[in-house]
């Protein structure tokens, strides 16, 4: 990280390992918490089998604010019946017992192996002891970070500021996810954190907005997962006018911005995700334009993303253009192949509907650079969408073939 | 194969190397002919962007008869724009010339890259050579077989023989497909035949019903292609009655038999395509029972059999079930994970949505025999889909990321 991510005012956070992942000091316990209730929101994963975590989370975010996230790696609870569900309430129970506040203030979130009870008896130590721990420094921020990880290679952290109508505002969040990232949120997890003081409603559409540009713009495998959540805690300590500080409550007026400034963070935290996705070689744009809505748009950014015809020929700095036309052919949109202009890095291959003479050496080695922009454009109108993704290696099957033995 | 395959009667075929294929000898062309105008059905892929031979075929099969099919693999004539359905026409032309028919009478597909014209030299000596070469033998049948192979690794032949109505029918087909099969067919070619007689209303109907059991209930990576067809000739040579011998076709009473007998071969056929899918070290089936329609069953199963993490699990003999049960969930079917209950070779795994303790290294062990049966069973009606799929290995990567380079 070349600048230091730190923490919006009014929240502390911490990572703990409290043993629940194999290896010694492997951090499984994440902390975030704001020193007062804050607005809450959360965006959960499409999946119709979710993880305990979710069910009580999903029930609590409605409840509008919120003191705590608390999350552990190494075992999702999910698909883990009833027990699953009182885990999960204890999780919460448990850290709002240290905090002093209810158990609804409470949001939990788990990641990692699914069908496995959690192991209550290295969370009953744990969850005071990352309590303990709470701090507001970017290490503590880090930490919190490493503690929501699985097969992530490095912990995800991003942060925005700008001065919004006389106040500077710091929007600062933390993800995980290195497998199952499908559009709709596939196995991710993102806690984002800000001073600016939004209403519940604000706050919702807001991180709807961002999440719609972001996190269901990328896609690793198209496998959604039962555990993806994001959470949007907004402390008011930057606002003076806000209700928390004694104010009125005047920032709705700079909810544009703000709305920036999300989408902002939640792309930077995506493409980070993306960038370490497991045995990942290349980063992959891809820009669709000329739809007639943004669903199409995104159903032919979708199909070409996670296309393992697509992915596979990317490992190979393959330039297999026909396989990106194909897949855009069986994504469910109305169109032509005439219809269809195609350039890899730049390079024009395939212009309506006929193949363009090039050099396909050349292409190849653009490819080899590791960055892969896939532009396809039609006439079919206005609506247009950028996804990310990243190839289909032999060293993906080989991460994903033994996970669990 | 322990039994001879052969053509049914009124049926010859042929292989040949015309060069399109690197690799001297490597057959390239395949032709199937009907001594007389046979009664002809097609079904064709789904996918958007069809090519150029896809579009020839699809128009002509409505004239209910034709004499031949003419293949060529090594190049697929999709994404060629005008050019590409100039070079399909000149292909059926060409063979109806050698044949004394008419051009509509032959049929054509394409197999191999996407996006480059077809070599009209090495076609030009290539067509009237492989009619020269037609035969009623076992070995024509074989070598028109491998002659439509692209990446398979054994030419796919069945047949099916049973008295039906005092009449001995036969029905015989060769299938290529090993990469980008998907249900809805994707790249997969297959020629059936059969003496029997049957109206072109009949054929149609039999041979839609066939496909919709068997190659719409494979997938290996679940890509559509461009280019996959399944069309089947039908001679009458079996039948006395037939028009085509002087009768007055009195075939329509047995047409449940001939149903059977057809989606037999078309299924037989099918596994054939999965179990020599790229790279593959597991034969997958898979059994949905217990839905409200055959749709969701078959949309459950496809998500299961298309599910990257799915699959790399099996090839690492992982049996990771929350994978499989994650994807059900994702399958767009309204369900509840307590509706689901599965098996993974005969051992119970899930429940009614909660894990049954079990011996996870039998059930790994069972899973290297190669052979894995996923069941999984819901109380929500009475539809039911077998479907089948192959893994994902590093082998399969490793073929894909360099098919044209």
């Amino acid at each position: 990280m070349p600048e230091s991510v730190v923490l919006p005012r009014g929240f502390r956070a911490a990572g703990h390992a409290c043993g629940i992942k194999q290896g010694a000091g492997a951090l499984d316990l994440a902390l975030f918490v704001a020193d007062r209730p804050a607005t809450a929101a959360g965006v959960f994963t499409q999946n119709r089998v979710v993880g305990a975590p979710v069910k009580v989370s999903r029930s609590r975010v409605p409840r509008a604010t919120a003191r705590a996230v608390v999350i552990n790696s190494g075992n999702a609870n999910a698909c883990t019946g009833e027990q699953g569900l009182e885990d999960a309430r204890w999780m919460t129970a448990s850290i709002a017992r240290e905090l002093g506040c209810g158990e609804d203030d409470v949001l939990v979130c788990s990641t990692g192996v699914i069908g496995r009870f959690l192991p209550r008896d290295k969370l009953q130590a744990g969850l005071p002891a990352v309590c303990g721990l709470l701090g507001e420094q970017p290490t503590d921020f880090e930490s919190a970070a490493r503690g929501m990880m699985t097969t992530d290679t490095v912990p995800k952290l991003a942060m925005r500021r700008r001065e919004i109508g006389d106040q500077p505002i710091t929007v600062s969040g933390a993800a995980k996810g290195a497998a199952m990232i499908g559009p709709n949120m596939a196995t991710m997890l993102a806690v984002v954190m800000t001073d600016a003081a939004l209403s519940p409603e604000a706050a919702d559409r807001l991180l709807r907005r961002a999440v719609d540009r972001s996190f269901n713009c990328i896609s690793v495998e198209g496998h959604t997962s039962t555990s993806d959540s994001v959470i949007l805690l907004a402390s008011g300590a930057a606002d003076s006018s806000s209700p928390a500080n004694g104010g009125h409550g005047g920032a709705a007026d700079e909810e544009g911005p703000i709305a920036d400034l999300l989408t902002e963070l939640c792309v930077e935290l995506a493409q980070k995700i993306v960038r370490d996705a497991e045995g990942a070689a290349h980063f992959v744009t891809i820009d669709v334009r000329g739809l007639r809505t943004d669903d199409e748009a995104r159903r032919i950014a979708k199909a070409i993303a996670d296309g393992p015809l697509v992915k596979t020929a990317i490992a190979g700095n393959d330039p297999n253009w026909g396989r990106i036309i194909s897949a855009a052919g069986y994504a469910g949109v109305d169109l032509r192949e005439e219809d269809m202009t195609l350039r890899l890095n730049g390079i024009l291959l395939y212009e309506s509907g006929s193949p363009v003479a090039h050099d396909a050496a050349a292409v190849s080695k653009a490819m080899s650079s590791g960055q892969v922009h896939i532009e396809l454009e039609l006439p079919l109108g206005e609506a247009q969408i950028r996804f990310w993704t990243s190839d289909l290696t032999t060293q993906y099957v080989r991460l994903n073939a033994d996970y669990t033995t």
